[in-house]
């Protein structure tokens, strides 16, 4: 290339990961260049208060209230605002200028991610979000160009540091919910109100556009069932251990093609047991990991960084030069393929395996009242396991039964607990969980 | 899109990845449609004998000899004969007629390569090769694209199945080399001639193909420095073990940036200690892994089947899906870009952790000595253990040290090495082993 172009670029949003972008867009200017065949000028970056204080250096005359005019002039925009409007708004008019948009607004996307794709395929231009799910990890790529030949079966994704943060120091330090929490504040790994992350919000938008993209369907927040970490308890960290799993909070979409109407997918957050030998299982502290089963590829892990100003950054970037590519060699962008038209499952049609913790009493016989209603209900038990406390007599003091099932519908087991439940045997259920990978 | 376009599609060769993408081709027709936007017909499939036996049963009239009259007909062109000859010639053809090529084949990359991606931009068609290193993981277009705004400094990878469960039974069964070998052999594993995969040369190819795409710049085979595994004894994975290591054979692509006029890319393979904790230490059987550090995503990997003829189809196929979209749309190939020149360096100048065995004399001052010798090599010990045996009488039979040293150069490991074998108190030094990921 003799002559080389110009494209300018404007920057929504100035926070953790936006001041990162900005600091590589004018630092690494010549490799960025290089790569993209034009030269990236960053042109403004709208923000609500020019003078708020930031964790990088930025020179002053960038920044701008008026993101409406910095986006009307732009050849890229990335957004990184955070939020619905005016970030959807924005979105919008960049698109219908013909702009290609890079996003990191997983909120945004798990909302409303088809009506802005469906924009930009008629527009002809690029709209990129791989920073939306599992920060730095090159995941959506992968899943829309290099599987675009394989059929996906199932999704599972450690999309949430805060959450595999609290639970993996529960894990090692044996340590309360309420205390691993406190530890993850103190640290910088969960923010002053955890809710979005400890509740799993977080993670159900990030499975929604998993979902989508995996199924070539269209997904929104509200096919998600989401049930959050905080009724994870240190005894159930514990018990899980002793049997040889981990205790994950994973994003899950997978295909169900089970007897009757129950075809099509499952989207859903909830803590998992994951047997120790899965390569999730060994995904630790604030990591993030997507595992994917495919019928063809077999299984595939993408691992690494989930958030973080300067991982993220990277991935942002990564867009940014692609759809820098694009328009230099020209050619419209690409489609999102979300032509499929399977439904989203409700939690019910879904299928697992369980963990289930009884507390019982020592009396012969109850072994064969609790296998016979799992049998009545047509859940298959795996594995049971009966512990034995006794007193310094050697008097029984109480008795615990561990059990795992085959893989039986969220149905069948709930109606299953119930029953075992009113057994006049057993004195407590002390933990229901769903177990993957076995 | 209201009228659907036809593409046709040139399959060479029809081994085992080849005889699947020809299934794949024709069972799934209507789904690889739908994500194409255009139909792919698979119009002819060149082979050497067109009734020699196959895994699969294929359409005979499919079949043909002729490989020119095939290439020059079609839109797309998948290779997957492997060598060098004719399968570079028929690729230059398809590319000077305008047709989109996927290729496995990684000898011909390594060796090849930069003059097959110059073609490909000059003629503007896409030249894709996902297949070509760790079969079905998703890896090169996360590097090309995801990767793209990013500065990768190291790539790590397993991408040899054979060896991978060669150096994993070793691991788990205590094996000798010899008897995981033919371990391997009989499971089908390994090939009756190991040799490409044992002696690391295998590897290598993809270890040139990773470098060239991590470092934007052209390496091939002979930038290469290759030690294969055949001499990693029972005794060494016992002794990496007892260390709390693991010995893996990695492909090892990284950026030098020492003092001097050392600043390049190392290429190379050789086995190597890994701490078990690592993620790649958690890469078992014949599964592939490929570990990447890039200066703002930091730490990322990608594990998933590296062979098998379906795993390997469906990297085919998805390149071969994202070709077709390009030619639905319109708009020229992608750029490789390989516009770097940082020199590949020898071996010499790569510095890595070591871990050395030594059998020595138990007498005073050796430690003293062996410790002398280090420090005149600029070899920084990091970790160093004497273990004593003593006979029923308590009188000492033998003493083993086991180092493990920081970074050095291997230079001047191999000087240490020269030296303290000249030391009458060493009987032997009994493992000289590198070290990754400490």
């Amino acid at each position: 290339m003799s002559e080389v172009r110009t494209l300018k670029v404007a920057l929504l949003g100035c926070g953790n990961v936006g001041a990162q972008v900005a600091r590589i867009l004018i630092d690494d200017a010549e490799a960025l260049a290089a790569r993209s065949g034009a030269r990236l000028e960053l042109t403004g970056i709208a923000v609500r208060t020019v003078d708020a204080p930031r964790d990088v250096e930025l020179p002053r005359e960038l920044f701008t209230t008026d993101a409406d005019t910095l986006v009307k002039d732009a050849d890229l925009v990335i957004e990184l605002m955070g939020g619905i409007e005016p970030a959807r708004s924005l979105i919008l008019t960049a698109i219908q200028n013909g702009a290609c948009v890079v996003t990191g607004n997983k909120a945004l996307l798990a909302q409303d991610g088809p009506t802005l794709y469906e924009e930009a395929d008629k527009a002809g231009v690029q709209l990129s979000y791989e920073a939306a799910v599992a920060g730095a990890i090159p995941i959506l790529r992968p899943i829309r160009d290099s599987l675009s030949g394989d059929r996906i079966t199932r999704v599972l994704g450690i999309v949430n540091g805060t959450t595999n943060f609290i639970l993996d120091q529960m894990d090692t330090t044996g340590a309360q919910f309420a205390d691993a929490l406190a530890e993850a504040q103190r640290l910088g790994y969960a923010e002053a109100d955890p809710t979005a992350d400890i509740e799993g919000h977080d993670a159900a938008a990030k499975a929604a556009i998993l979902a989508a993209l995996s199924f070539h369907t269209r997904f929104s927040l509200d096919d998600v069932y989401c049930e959050g970490i905080t009724k994870v308890s240190a005894e159930d960290i514990a018990a899980a251990k002793d049997a040889g799993f981990v205790i994950k909070l994973l994003a899950i979409a997978e295909k169900i093609s089970s007897a009757g109407d129950a075809n099509g997918i499952s989207v859903r957050v909830h803590p998992t047991l994951l047997p120790r030998e899965h390569p999730l299982a060994a995904v630790r502290g604030a990591f993030n990991a997507v595992f994917i089963e495919a019928e063809n590829a077999g299984e595939l892990m993408f691992y690494g960084q989930g958030a973080g100003g300067t991982p993220t950054a990277s991935a942002v970037l990564g867009d940014l030069v692609s759809a820098a590519r694009r328009l230099v060699l020209g050619g419209p962008g690409r489609t999102e393929t979300t032509t499929g038209h399977v439904p989203a499952l409700p939690i019910d049609a879904s299928t697992t395996s369980y963990y289930i913790g009884l507390d019982v009493a020592d009396q012969a016989g109850v072994l064969a009242r609790i296998t016979q209603i799992f049998a009545e209900h047509g859940v298959s038990i795996e594995i049971m396991r009966q512990t034995i406390h006794r007193d310094t007599n050697s008097k029984v003091e109480s008795a615990e039964l561990k059990i795992v099932t085959h893989r039986a519908s969220e149905a069948a087991l709930a109606a299953t607990v119930e029953a075992v439940k009113g057994l006049d045997v057993i004195n407590s259920v002390t933990s229901v969980l769903r177990v993957e990978g076995v």
